[in-house]
């Protein structure tokens, strides 16, 4: 509920990549037009931000067929328009890895502020020219890292605040599902994921690793990586049947500049005996917790049972009942839309933002230093600031 | 039940190293006592074998409480009395690591039949010897390798014979507990384990991951581990503080010859959120299972769900129920008495053996691979026959 | 289990007042003889006590069935006889507080060991006379301090040992039960209880309050109280209605040293709606804790929910289901039989002992200024060594 | 739903503080507005009482929100011209304490009926002169008491109606719950409770408690209170730290003229161990209860359980289990809504009324005595009618 008599801030946002799936439903739908279902993001001094998405694209007819379905005004499949047009503040882009490049230094150039989804670039020295550029055009630039906005993830970060673990110790990291080979079910996740050596689960999950673990424990000293192609062989969208290029699958061992361990599994050919789709588990010296998506269960020091090995037994205790469900005691809003709502504002009055498009080359950087690890078999320190 | 009117054919053990904590229960009382109480071993052609214990140690005042405990009528504690003793034909080994090697070679020269607990030497090359001077000298050698007995390796073990999997992708293991430091609660787990370098948990434990995931899974090609001593000083049994100089926690990636792709934590340091103490989860094309110590529970392909991730709402699946629990179908026997009983059985008859002294050595190789790849930040191949 | 060829030294205890049900049940039967049961007592270095009882009263009769039921060989209704012996070690008693003191004095002349139930006189000045007396005189002296021991007592010390509650707050203690009239349903309680202003439930339950919260939480700073006899007439065993003199409920508030405020309530006319009949609640920073005689149960910090006041709704959440079992972690033993053996070898051996004749009179000083608090209806100051 | 044919009359209620929480839920949206969609009060001789609100306050814009948002068509943020309006029948005042006094002084002069929260005055001489005052203007007057209309205490004030209880004994109080610090979590009471040593929990609720004992057991003879400040440190709404200076906790023994003893904690520093946010115990002779906001539940004399003390055994008894649930029986309406409607029958046909500003005094004087006796550390006794 805005305040009757508030000023309204107009902020234009040209979104590219909108017709794909996270594109439509994350940032288009549950992102901005929630934001304006709401009123308009308040900023407590009497001024409304209010965002106006362009639609841009490549195919003018999905186009205008979801700018009609939400009552959007403005849509182009004219990127160049887009960027020229000085009415539009904002340049947004959830285009595939390979396209997003070439677009982000268009609009650096074109002088708009950039908010992107990851990875920003398909090597470390893209990443880092983006960074640059945006610095010197001095336009404000952001990359989207979703995860830390999961409500799991942010009782999780509470913990932390709160000295719940003393020192960490270590985090196990379990992420996937099983997703079909196409044959006999549909596959859940589009071909051209597992066609090009490029774009694999390493390539796509560890920039994400990079800002969860950076955030909640601190930066990573090195990485050991092992990457599988467990699935060779596919079927497309059409069924018909293809080779495999891409890893399905990283198991992983990162060091943490605390000296905590980070083990991290991350696979599409994996069943899930879990509570949640990504789960991690922390332990401390004071406690531990298991945090997913939604929920985050905690065993503290001091209910820490003394279990006994005896395989001649039933196991006695039923060792999940000796967790406790961590209370949400707030309401969590829709993970992409509170950064979005964190983005708009560093935007419009500068507050600040962590973001940036130097925490995507890290990310960048962390995929491609374990994709060198698993090629070489070693473990690979990371520089502090990538090079 | 034996027949009555059976031959009885009396087998004398040396049992060595039975006054601590696993040679006694496991060992004496579960195994080689329970054999007795069930009425010994029925060969099946009209012959009972009898397993007669003869205890052997260093604390007379202790060998003489538990002979009289169990009404055992002989013990020493001269070692060169009892394999001087020609009527003794086999000798155990429960002594700590460093005792071990001495006494099994003792053993070998003076013509015994040795079974022994694992890790049979401190290096490769004694580990080696041993076991090349027990063919040598012509006698039958056996190491424990007792988590091949425990009901849910069992119930995998009939998952994989029947082909369940398909081509198993990849092997997950969870092994650990809480070992309290010791100040405010004492610690579960004997000092001795804590205080050289060389008692960590990777040279407790890898010599059984060895022989589980051989056998399970066939030979590794190749580990890769990182260890931790994650909590680096403890209290002892009188409560004073000490340096923790062993590795308290492991974690590794293994690759199979098969292609497959282990991933496997063994820690003292963590919490317990799993249904039993030693988890492995075997995902495969056609299915996959999570078994423990008595349980095993299996999710086919045939029922695989398709999980959609969705951070919105609550986790709407409950994953956990998806899967199945796997009959036991039979009675399972204590795990350590199931290998006596087919020790002695190779021993009284040259059944089949499949877990002799070269079998202990793989496992003192598998442990010092690890901890080297973990000190140099490398995968360390294995030859199949280790030098 | 003694070690075979141990050494034996006897101590032999004069036991005055076991007739009663508290010193036949709790330390005769559920301490003595439990130790001679299990026995004696290891005190590791070849040695083991061995306590011998010498039943002493003023009943022949009694006292003869009371040794022949269990077998006792010695008895002697002559307290004077019993502390002439030059073999009686110890002298024990739990008769009723007002023979106590001169029975204690006696013995500590004899130059006998002491060990007592609380309170151990009924003023301030002779409960300091006696442990004046029983240290110029050089016997070792105890008194009951069972509370302590209690397993749920056990676990809170625990949790304070390990830091778990940060700062404490607030302590709520509840004790009592509803103890019949004697009327419709016979009295729990003797009616001696209930006679004489001096017989209270202050004079009897504040000496336990006092060592628990000092043992626990650190000394005792003030106290404020308010005594009631809210039950002015009961029946005797006899059915004789009689007129109540002593205080049958306390309501306390007391400042620690350390600023934590308990708050306790004390009461023979309570019906229980708890867990436990004695129930501690301690609210600190980092935690909460609710300990009873046996349980133990806490409130992480990280786990507090955030309660909303909306009488309009039935109760949203379940708060009791929010606290979380503290594990046993450890066989507790009977609290009196604990505490005896921690005296005997304290008596046999000179091992660290806190509970002596001071701690006694700590108990009684307590009591007193609670009931002057009372009557005058101010806060009483505690000096730290009562006068 | 009223007659058809009714007479309407409109009671027309300047309401004052309804865009803070308290006022803006309770007062306006479930009070008067409630009234409203139930059709007004129907005073049974075909009048309808009809409540009209005109919203007063100091910020123009919330005022407005608020009435666009229940198309409430009057609103001023000017008092005097309120007050000055001659069709206005009622003052209503859920201001801050430190604002009420003056405003109530200014409608009463204004002749209008006067209601509102509680306390009434900063001081005692205040609260009492804001009585005189309302009685020389003979306009009707009165305080909100909205614990009494509780469905859990209107229970126990049916018990005590029915004798259940016999003689009182004693009450055991506890109300709280944690209240966080606000820098890892937000707290959920605004900082202003506690900035000023005027505005702790003593003067917010001892007023509550007073109405709630006198109304159930009759007058209080005398109070004795401990006031701690448990958090001296906390984080405002902006995430600055600042120092506490209001009690947060306070531990009261009150005596009643009945003889019955109250003992009472109230606590934002406590985590909540009870089945509702407020409880009374209440002892009788021929039974207790258990009252809480919403349920109320009894154990009479015939069910009383004989208690065993044996710490040698897991509770035998679950004691919460022999007490048993009041049926509602009735329906209970909003506590809040019941006492206006009380309130506007006193005004409109001069209906029996008991919560005048005489009873407002009543809180404000014990709130100030349990702060002197805290002060001072003595019982301090209440004459029967404040000074």
């Amino acid at each position: 509920m805005t305040a009757t008599g508030a000023t309204r801030q107009t902020l234009r946002i040209a979104m590219n990549g909108v017709t794909g799936r996270m594109g439509h439903h994350q940032h288009l739908v549950r992102s901005v037009l929630a934001l304006r279902e709401e009123g308009g993001i308040d900023l407590g001094d009497g001024t409304v931000l209010w965002p106006e998405p362009v639609l841009v694209g490549r195919d003018a007819r999905r186009l205008a067929a979801l700018a009609g379905r939400y009552g959007i005004e403005e849509w182009t499949d004219d990127l160049g328009a887009a960027l020229g047009d000085p009415t539009v503040d904002v340049y947004f882009d959830a285009q595939t890895t390979s396209a997003r490049e070439t677009a982000l230094r268009r609009a650096i150039a074109a002088g708009k502020h950039v908010y992107c989804e990851k990875p920003t670039a398909p090597d470390i020295g893209g990443a880092m020219d983006l960074h640059r550029r945006a610095e010197e055009a001095g336009v404000k630039h952001g990359v989207v890292q979703d995860k830390l906005f999961l409500p799991g993830i942010r009782k999780l970060k509470r913990l932390l605040d709160g000295g719940f673990f003393g020192r960490v110790l270590s985090v196990r990291g379990e992420f996937g599902y099983w997703v079909f080979e196409g044959d006999w079910q549909s596959a859940q996740r589009p071909s051209w994921n597992y066609r090009s050596e490029d774009e694999g689960i390493t390539t796509d999950m560890f920039p994400h690793w990079e800002y969860v673990l950076r955030e909640l424990f601190g930066p990573i000293a090195s990485v050991q990586a092992h990457l599988a192609t467990h699935i060779p062989r596919r079927w497309d969208e059409r069924g018909r049947p293809y080779e495999v290029k891409a890893d399905d699958a990283v198991y992983a061992t990162l060091e943490l500049e605390s000296g905590a361990v980070v083990q991290l599994n991350s696979s599409w050919a994996v069943r899930v005996h879990r509570d949640e789709l990504l789960e991690f588990q922390v332990d401390g010296t004071e406690g531990s917790a298991v945090a997913g998506l939604r929920h985050c269960r905690v065993q503290h020091r001091s209910v820490t049972p003394r279990p006994v090995w005896n395989p001649d037994t039933a196991a006695g205790a039923d060792f999940r009942s000796q967790w406790q469900d961590v209370p949400d005691n707030e309401e969590f809003t829709h993970a992409f839309k509170a950064q979005w709502e964190l983005f708009l504002r560093h935007v419009a009055r500068d507050e600040p933002w962590r973001f940036g498009l130097d925490a995507g080359a890290r990310g960048v950087h962390l995929a491609l230093l374990a994709r060198t690890s698993a090629r070489e078999g070693r473990r690979m320190p990371l520089r502090v600031t990538p090079p």
